[in-house]
Formats: structure tokens, C-alpha cells, sequence
């Protein structure tokens, strides 16, 4: 996962790195269009997708603004997951899933490329990194022990009485708004609880039933109940539901909420419960 | 093949659905952007492409506006092939070059995930299904057999005397107009036969044999000729060629035609012979 | 490496031409937005990324503008790895890398499909002969040898007193602007000189030593340095660097330098020593 997008040789020839490293990788791109350094977009869309991917799995994440300045180059172990990254808190969501893990500074000379240059480290130090890891080499073997890493705050989730603030934290291909409201589950007696996400993430407690009745806010939009599916409301109508990643969604129902709303990253989102 | 778009984590999250399931799975991504929710365009992209496919492939095919309603999922097994997709028409015109086609709903819940979204049916349904039919579950194990699966009508394409109606059926890349009058074959005698596709596909009978001098109107353009090769007209010139799918194309010498003429997908076009 | 697009099937048609041939073969997509039929950015992509991957790797280069034409289709062998392509020059800037290059006109048509079409020779000559270099099928064996084949001329570079002149190369996903002055190397005793890229090719002798203080002219912007990071200016601020690939480079830290100086491929810049 990168911000470089697709229109460079910079993911091809991190893979190169990597398939010359170890030739018996296979890659799978999340996405490569994260909005140029946005870290937590970055961060948001590994935590979205990580859990889905085969144990082993190394994950290399490099939305980098820092390249080449101070930050440290972290590698990662936690459950069946390998990260590799930026110090820079675009791990942060997924890692807070695991009760233990363990980060190290990529130090060892032995596990970069020969010549650093000072604009492209993912090919020069975390691609090497994530091939290496696939290969078996030890965390401990790329250098020291890291606690000190930087988390990325959470999202805007506030829950102060009847009312949720939340945040647009990612606009899909179909223009599909996606919130920092999630996740609802389903309890053993059958009623649903919201759950905030990241502040409690590892943890993972019910916080909130959700009644059948809502109040949602966004832009000049207001919605009054939370649908399952896009065919319950009629072709161009606007609708709330909670996404496939279990956040709570706005969408049109064969169209772009994002434009018919002019909604962008960031915007906030109101639901009143009651 | 998807209209997914690759901005997002949905695409990389089907293959890491579909490695986890079928670790020696290999992906090729036909595309991932077919006009949102269009079925039409993603069946002609699938016929145009799948046959050079290696025997065994299982094709995935997410077009869904339908996602979460009723319309039903399926798998379908014809000639050397697989396919997975939902009942919406996407595998029309692939399955329709077969005279045998087996096609089931995928109903055993032991091969989905545990949780099922509603808007995402693509991760929880159909890439699980595509991974265990690539390890071999037979086709029977997913459900029961379906009969009456919707098919697509075939896109416009009427042959009324000297006079050939169709319609712009894809706009590629370059800008190139892609249309549904094809395709044209040569006989052994070196005369030119053109095929009404789809409408005859899986008999392929010459229906007509094309003349030298033909007249073509589309939009506001006028063409003469059927030409070989862009590099016979000038650059900038347009020009009236076979593609490489077997369809009229209408194109301009290193530019594009879909913007020099403002032509959209679904406009008419007209072939006078004679 | 293609101008295709991916939008089209025509990418992963050609992909699964090779999967049939060659069904051990796995690709690394450099990209596939090239300029459509711009060869030079093409020869400069390929240029700067094809050392990166591992022995053996063939490369199938597709930008085509003389598709059915008379261009004729090659294959070549150098260093440790394999080019095929249109004899248009968009292999001249990685094979004049190498002392000794072999190449082939891909007459053979054992090893094409069947039918060829006239404007798709990506999928009916290129990838065909590419699964079968994979498979260890010799250069001979495709067809004669040729010597004549086409070079392009490198880009501008010419150097005048204490005066480089140069052009823009590439324009990358973030905005960053490539030039064809470079790539600049460090000394045993520390000091920097300047490489002719593409002009001494092959040879790669130092040719200017690159002084700390020095005068940039891009459209209306001037600098007075050459920077390391990004970083090492305010964000919004406009640097010269040299990038991950041995060229300078005009950005702007956290924006688009292309979109600030509305820069294009193929303008003019000047670097002024001294």
C-alpha cells in the first residue's frame, strides 16, 4: 500500500526489489492511491483490510512525507502479521488490534539496498525489509527493539449523551461516504451495539445499543434510519448504512453521494439517537 | 474483473479472501473499471477477453448493483472455464459461445466467509467461491442447479437490407470507439463475412458478405472505407477499422475519436453497403 | 511496460496469453500509463527501472504507434535479461547500458498466435514471444538477426561552459518534475560529478563537477541549490533534488511543482554553474 499511485515505475520497481530478494513472493496491491501523504487515510485503509490477508502476510506501507529526513524506518510483528512502514502512525490502527507487539528500527545495513537515496526509501529500505521478513530473517536481526513509536490519534468519534460526532474519513470509487461511526454488532439477544472504533480498538467493548430511530447529519443532508442494503430506497435516493468494513456509510443508491453532497475527507457527521 | 475502481481496499481484499482460500491461486486482473454498476459494458469486456485465458480459469466477475437484494449468486462451468458472478446478466455473453453450460446458485454457506456484509458480497461471497472452485470443488457442492439465470439481451445490432444498425458498445484508452457490428471474417475464397455477434454467438454463421465500399455515419462523421491498419491514413485522419476483438472501431490516427466526435457509449452508428 | 491503460482488457489479455504459454511465469506491472505513443517517456521508464529487477527478467514493452504497420517486432538478449518490443527505440536507453546486445526480428510465427490481428500485436506477437523467452526458447530460434535496429536520440543535454541545458522528462504522480540532466555521482574523495545520461550511455564517465552553488531556470522558477530532502525546505517551498533515479528533479515539499509552474514534458531547464 502507497500513495505513489500507479502512473510511475515506483511500486513496479519495489516489487523488482523485492521479487530479485525473494523470488517466490506474490504481491497484492491494496491500493496505491491514498491521497498524497495522507497518513491516516493510510492508516484507516490497512485497518479496513489487513485482517482479510493469509497469516505470513507482510504488509509494506509507505506513505512517507518524511522520506529522507529523521523518522525511523519500523518494521513489525503482531498475530500472524509483518508491517513494515514509516515511523509515522500509518501502522497505528492495525497494530492497536494486538494486545502484544513488537517493533524494531530498521538498522542493519545487511537488509538495505547497496546506495540509499534520500527521496525513495521504499525502494531502498522497506521493500528490502518486507522481502527479507518473507524470507524468514528474524525481527530482532534488523536492529533495536522500538517502544517509542508514534501513534496517529484516532479519528473524531465523540459520544456525549444521545449525540455521535464523527468524521468523513474515506470516499470510495462510487462515492460512497465512509465515517468514523462503526462498528455495530450484533449482540447474543439479537440487538445492536456501536462500537468506537480505534479509541477502543484491542479492546473492542459494546458501548452503545442502537435504536431503530436515528438522526443523521452531514453537509445539508439529514437521514432518519439506517438501512442494510442500496435496493431498500429507490434509484438516486440517498441512504445510511453500515459499510462492508463496519462503518457507518452514506450513500446514493446508484450514484455519488460524495458529489451530490459535496462532501470531502474530514467533513464532520452527526447522529442523534432518540 | 470488477467496477471497483483500484482507489479503494475492495479488490485487494477479494485476493486476500481468495490467497488465504487457495494459496497457489494466481490473479490477473481483466479490469477494474467498468462504468459503475454498468452490466452490459462488463459482459461484452468479458466476452472480448476470456478465451485467451489458460483451460481452468475461474473468472470473477463483481458488477452488482443489486448487491444485498435478491438476485442470486452463481457459479457457472462451460468448456475449459469457470465463472463466478451474481445473476445479473455479466456472464451472458461469455456462457451464450457454449452448448453445454452448468450453473448453480451458491447457497452452501461452507464456502463463504462467516460474516456476511450486505454491500460486499464480492469479499464474502463470490471471491470464497471462486477460491474453492479453484481448488477444485465441483460445481455441484454450492448450491443447487439454476436453469433460468437472467441473460442479457444482446446489444443492438439489426441487419435491415443493405442497411447494419449498432451501437457504441465501448470506448477504450486510446479513445477508440468500439461497436457492436462485428465480426468480420475472411472466408477461404478471401472474401469478407461479417458476423452478427452475440445475436449467433455460439453458432458464428457468416451472415453477410461486406463490400469493398461501405458508408459509415456516426455522430457527425462520415467514413468511406473499412481500412486495415491506423498508419493507412494520415495522422489526425479518421478512420473505420476491424479491432482486435472482431468489432467496427471507429478511431483517429494518434488521437482519440470518442473526443473528437463526443460519442458515448450506447450511441447509434449506421453501415450502408453498397 | 504499455501506454495501454487499465482501463482495457488489453493488459490483462495480454497477461493471460503468457499465463497459457508460460504458466509458471508471474508479472511485475511497471506501468501502463505511459503517454499514449510517447516512446521517449517510455524508454526513459523503462531506463530507470529495469535494473532493479531480477536476472532473467523479460521485459515486454508495448508502445506502438506503427501497430501493423511495416516497424518490425524484436526480441533482444543483454546482460542478464531479455527486451522484446516494436523496433521503434523504446529499448534504446536499456540496451545502451550493455556493451554487447543481441537482437532478433520476431519473424518465427511458431511462436505467435494463430491469427494475428492488425492492431493488437501486443497480444498476438509481443506476449507470445515473451511467454516463450520465459519458457527458455533461445533468440535464435524467433528469428534473424538485426543489426540496424532503431535508436532513438537521447534526450536534450547539452552542456556549454558552465551552462547545462536540459528538457523535462517525466512528470510524476506527486507533481515531481523529471529532467534529463543527471545522474550525479559521488567520488572516492567525496566530491559530485555530473553524468551525460543516455549520450554516454555504457560508458558513464564523470564529465563536470557539480559545484554547491549553482543557478536553476525552469519556466519562471529560479534556485540557487541543489537539496538532498525534502524536508530540508518549509512545506509549499519549491527545491531542486536529485531523485531516486540519478536526475534532477524540480519539487515542491508536500505539493506539485508540475501544477505550480504549469510545467510540461519537453520544456526547457537550464542549470547555471558557478
Amino acid at each position: 500500500m502507497t500513495d505513489f499511485g500507479t502512473i510511475d515505475v515506483y511500486v513496479g520497481t519495489m516489487k523488482a526489489v523485492m521479487a530479485r530478494l525473494c523470488p517466490r513472493a506474490r504481491f497484492i496491491d491494496i491500493t496505491h492511491a491514498v491521497q498524497p501523504q495522507n497518513i491516516q487515510q493510510a492508516a484507516f485503509t490497512l485497518f479496513t483490510s489487513f485482517r482479510y490477508f493469509p497469516p505470513g502476510t507482510v504488509f509494506l506501507v509507505v506513505v512517507d512525507p518524511g522520506v529522507g529526513s529523521v523518522r525511523r524506518p519500523l518494521a513489525a510483528h503482531a498475530g500472524d502479521y509483518y508491517f513494515v512502514g514509516p515511523d509515522n502512525g500509518v501502522l497505528t490502527y492495525a497494530l492497536a488490534e494486538y494486545e502484544e507487539v513488537a517493533v524494531v528500527e530498521l538498522t542493519n545495513t545487511d537488509y538495505r539496498l547497496d546506495i540509499l537515496s534520500h527521496t525513495f526509501h521504499g525502494r531502498d529500505i522497506f521493500a528490502p525489509a518486507a522481502a527479507h521478513l518473507a524470507n524468514g530473517i528474524t525481527l530482532a536481526e534488523f536492529g533495536p527493539p522500538v517502544d517509542d513509536y508514534y501513534r496517529l490519534p484516532p479519528p473524531l468519534l465523540d459520544i456525549s449523551g444521545s449525540t455521535i460526532s464523527g468524521e468523513v474519513i474515506h470516499i470510495d470509487h462510487f462515492g460512497n461516504v465512509v465515517t468514523s461511526i462503526g462498528e455495530i454488532r450484533r449482540s447474543s439477544s439479537g440487538s445492536l451495539y456501536l462500537i468506537a472504533p480505534f479509541a477502543l480498538a484491542g479492546k473492542r467493548q459494546p458501548v452503545l445499543t442502537l435504536p431503530s430511530s436515528v438522526s443523521i447529519s452531514l453537509s445539508k443532508l439529514k437521514l432518519a434510519r439506517i438501512h442494510k442494503t442500496y435496493s431498500e430506497v429507490p434509484p438516486g435516493a440517498a441512504l445510511a448504512l453500515v459499510g462492508s468494513s463496519g462503518y457507518l456509510e452514506i450513500s446514493i443508491n446508484g450514484g455519488s453521494a460524495a458529489q451530490a453532497f459535496n462532501v470531502t475527507i474530514g467533513d464532520p457527521i452527526t447522529l442523534q439517537i432518540g
